[in-house]
């Protein structure tokens, strides 16, 4: 605690001598990402606060920190003591950032923050805000270096090759198809500041942010020659054999800035404002092309190869799955003491079994009663349930394989379910198959479609606030957009060859949670005179609990997707288990009692 | 013909002598409606093209007409001989109006238009497309007076109370809650440009409009005293008295921009972008203040004055409609010949008798067989098809009573229906009865429903590009904001009291035209620990075609929906009715055979 006060005071000493009166301290790193290394985790190290999401605000009179309500407990607990205000997020009366600076800084005033670790678009919002306030913004302020003296390097993980066997497509190829849509977009080159977007159009990948086997770098592609910056240290004799075959010069990291300031005045650089830092933006001056980045919908449209890998990898998580839950199913029977934490160690040891295992995707949530209601939960030995032969376990999952990315959800009952149990996970079903079943034109958004999986819930006066589907990178983040079925629209349409989650559940406060989630693959469905249409391909492979369905809520039409779902969950993952496993899977997946 | 080449040739007179090599003439008026007074039919007095849309665009070597699919036919037929290029928006290959000035001007030209005709944000939308090829805007060219000889003046219908018994609230109350909303955008009076706008807020109404009751005005807002800009003739005695006491001061129409133009320099008028000419920003200048009319968002919401209003007249609308199909039915059962010209007649002729009743909503589209197909069909004495004793017929109508506004489509089967008409007609009322029975939370936006009432046309490969329903006027404009609910995404959600049709159909090119429309009022369903749920009420009472429902397509609910809601309508609507008519009535509302 002492040590965090110590480091706050120290804090104010470098905005007082660089004459600011405020300052912002952001959870992301230069490349704006979501999921970050130790170098970047600034603000956890100033304020003591290790929630994924939250902002460090330094005023004049006070240090203060908004974060949503994932966190308000785990942030009360952590800034006990710091004298940091916890600032709610999404709560009624709670000021944005902009409002409160707004309110509490003397006209003329200068706020402080780092321009590299906002995105170009975030800074234009705010100065725009604090201008009209009279504040002004210094994008310069970053004395972090200094103050922080075991501040952990930035990673050096080793980068290795993703093989064309499972990326489908050449580095070669993807970096001329880029090229030519940024000269659609009038430039005639791009910076590339996203891993996950490096990664991809490269082909490479590492490990130097957990879960998701990204490399720290920056890219800069052009017909005249691209060049990718990064710590050489990372790069292997037979990478860089690669690299030089793709006609890739690598520089330093820390050169990219000084080299866009360099270029000819002339140059026209593509890059995507949200997606670019500040830094950036003031490094390339009137060089920058504002557009789209064509890597993010190119990434999104997943090849043959690409979907062949998935679907066994889905296989292989299925038979992971499967052998987790029997696992569970065992050891609960035999009166074994298993908590929360107990789950993750489980579904890890069996998905790292299976062959082209990396890594999980992210850290597992298992929820049992209420706490499957915190949606975003995360056991600690302090928190964990000891979980008993009664009420719903909620498990969110999934795994890095060379040849996919998984995310799968299941809510299992541990005991005999309640009718209100069975009632709360059919309306979840009932949204879920809706969404699996749904045809929809060429052009849909998933926007258009996320009410199809509400509909039930609603209907009984129930509800879910997040998204239902999220995009999914292929071997990189869980999370990639630009897709997404959700309450508010999103200008993409959800094109073949693109992969999303389908997850509608429901929270009940101090009860339970139920989520229900498999991974959807957009495939033609068949053309009329009026026009395309699509539909959705399950992809992932276990079955839901058959014990939680009360099929006189279900139509003759739902009863026959979940028989027919789990007809092909035996056929495809039986082949991968012992014979005992098998005979368990085949007890799961008969078809449901009406 | 030779009339129109004459106007063309002096209008590209008066184009030289001011200087510009292009210009736009717009369909629209000085408010930027949809619907406008004879005096602002310059496109269709320059063209000869009478269509409801479409732009005429003069550019050095061409003349051309832009405009819809709908009246591609039309524009052909009306554009021969002329000269004049149609341009076919929505085509691929077609450029936009901004792209074919671009690439056939020569640097540094002039494009001419009317500054009062054009939103401020079209003209800075189309500014910053010209200037990138060196193209700059004349927004002053205005020389239709000067050619026009007979043009005819600006309306002079008399202005009439629309009484507060039917209105619900006081002009003087809707002006403070107007001026409250503006000053919390930062604003200390308004302007406004719509004409529906100013006719709520007043609860003025004329005829200088076709079909939409309203009087050519611009009202400036303003606690320190508020004016009407408007033809003096308009103003009756009474109507004066009555202005009077709301303490408006009455000016001459054309006062209006002086008065921008002498207003202080520090004064902050509020004015809504979209919906405010380019010339009414140049008067302003720095004293507008953008932002959302606060009359758009309070007049969507039905208060319960319009509501007990509206019911009545949905009562009366269905009488009328009621008795105009027995008529339309015993006419043809007598073998008189009928075509679709005459069926606006007998709808008019019933709903004119009806008390409170003003005129009708809209043209009625009576599209019989393959004309039903077409969206917009109107049919003409050349085209009206004579009606036989098969096929389907589409009719979509309305009117204006003094206590509210109706809009109604029923598809009729003129003989024993096919299973194939049957079939697409179910479909589409499988949709019509979702979105009916949808129940969803707070804050849900009519995009995010749409899809309910597509959904089943989706699984069989069919749809329709129109959207499903748009916001409904109180004796107003048939068609007003800002909710609707449409393929694509509007940033409004749904309040109680809103009026929205609910309206799906299906075409099928060169064989019939299926729509099935009622008006729905947004109403409280019930609260939960989730929060408000809202469903809807539908208000529209008019007998569905039984002889068109498939039952064995249909679920158990939906059928008992159609039964329930012909239930109501015979009850709320025989009332009204000779024994005869509900003798007829009952036979329709009868429940459907399973």
């Amino acid at each position: 605690m002492e040590e965090i006060k110590t480091r706050l005071a120290e804090f104010r000493a470098a905005m007082k001598k660089a004459g600011v009166a405020a300052a912002i301290i952001p959870q992301t790193d230069a490349h704006l990402g979501e999921y970050i290394a130790d170098h970047w985790q600034v603000r956890r190290w100033l304020s003591g606060f290790t929630g994924s999401a939250g902002t460090l605000v330094f005023a004049p009179s006070e240090t203060l920190l908004w974060t949503d309500s994932r966190y308000f407990l785990q942030a009360n607990e952590q800034l006990a003591g710091t004298g940091i205000t916890l600032m709610k997020e999404g709560i009624p009366g709670t000021p944005t950032i902009a409002a409160y600076l707004a309110a509490n800084l003397v006209k003329g005033s200068a706020v402080g923050l780092d321009g590299k670790l906002f995105a170009t678009t975030e800074i234009a919002d705010l100065r725009a805000k604090l201008e009209k306030h009279g504040l002004r913004l210094d994008t310069h302020f970053d004395p972090i270096d200094a103050l922080w003296a075991d501040r952990p390097e930035l990673p050096s993980a080793a980068v290795f090759i993703h093989e064309e066997k499972f990326a489908g497509r050449s580095a070669a190829d993807k970096i001329r198809d880029t090229l030519a849509q940024a000269r659609e977009q009038g430039a005639d080159s791009m910076f590339v500041s996203g891993l996950d977007e490096i990664a991809w159009v490269l082909n490479l990948r590492s490990s130097d942010v957990k879960r998701t086997p990204v490399a720290t770098a920056f890219l800069y592609l052009s017909a005249k020659g691209s060049t990718l910056f990064i710590k050489p240290e990372k790069i292997s004799r037979e990478v860089r054999a690669y690299i030089d075959e793709i006609g890739l010069t690598v520089r330093p990291y820390d050169a990219a800035l000084p080299m866009l300031n360099a270029l000819p005045d002339d140059a026209l650089v593509l890059i995507e404002a949200p997606r670019t830092s500040q830094a950036v933006v003031d490094a390339l001056g009137s060089r920058a092309v504002f557009g789209a980045s064509p890597i993010v919908a190119l990434k999104a449209v997943k090849n043959q190869v690409q979907i062949a890998g998935i679907r066994k990898a889905m296989e292989h998580d299925g038979a992971a799955m499967t052998l987790s839950l029997i696992e569970i199913e065992r050891r609960m029977a035999a009166g074994n003491a298993l908590t929360e934490l107990d789950i993750e160690e489980i579904l890890t040891r069996h998905r790292s079994a299976q062959p082209y295992y990396f890594d999980d995707s992210f850290d597992t949530i298992a929820g049992y009663g209420p706490h499957g209601a915190i949606v975003h939960y995360s056991a600690t030995p302090e928190s964990a349930s000891r979980l008993k032969p009664e009420g719903l376990l909620l498990i969110d999952s999934g795994a890095q394989y060379l040849w996919g990315t998984t995310d799968i959800t299941r809510t299992i009952a541990l005991g005999t379910p309640t009718p209100a149990e069975k009632r709360d996970f059919t309306l979840v079903m009932k949204g879920h198959i809706a969404l699996a079943t749904a045809i929809f034109p060429e052009g849909t958004r998933g926007g258009q479609l996320d009410a199809l999986a509400r509909q039930f819930l609603w209907q009984e006066g129930l509800s879910y606030l997040h998204g239902t589907g999220h995009g999914v990178g292929h071997f990189l983040s869980v999370h990639e957009g630009p897709q997404s079925i959700r309450l508010n629209d999103v200008p993409y349409d959800l094109k073949p060859g693109m992969l999303t989650s389908n997850e509608p559940g429901l929270y009940r406060a101090g009860v339970h949670g139920i989520r229900c989630e498999n991974l959807v693959l957009t495939v033609p469905a068949f053309t009329t005179e009026f026009g395309n249409f699509y539909r959705f391909e399950t992809m992932t492979l276990c079955p839901f609990d058959r014990s939680l369905f009360d099929t006189a809520m279900m139509t003759r039409r739902e009863i026959e997707w979940v028989n027919a779902y789990h007809e092909e969950v035996y056929r495809r993952v039986s082949p991968l288990l012992e014979e005992d496993a098998r005979a368990w899977l085949a007890e799961k997946t008969k078809p449901l009692e009406v």
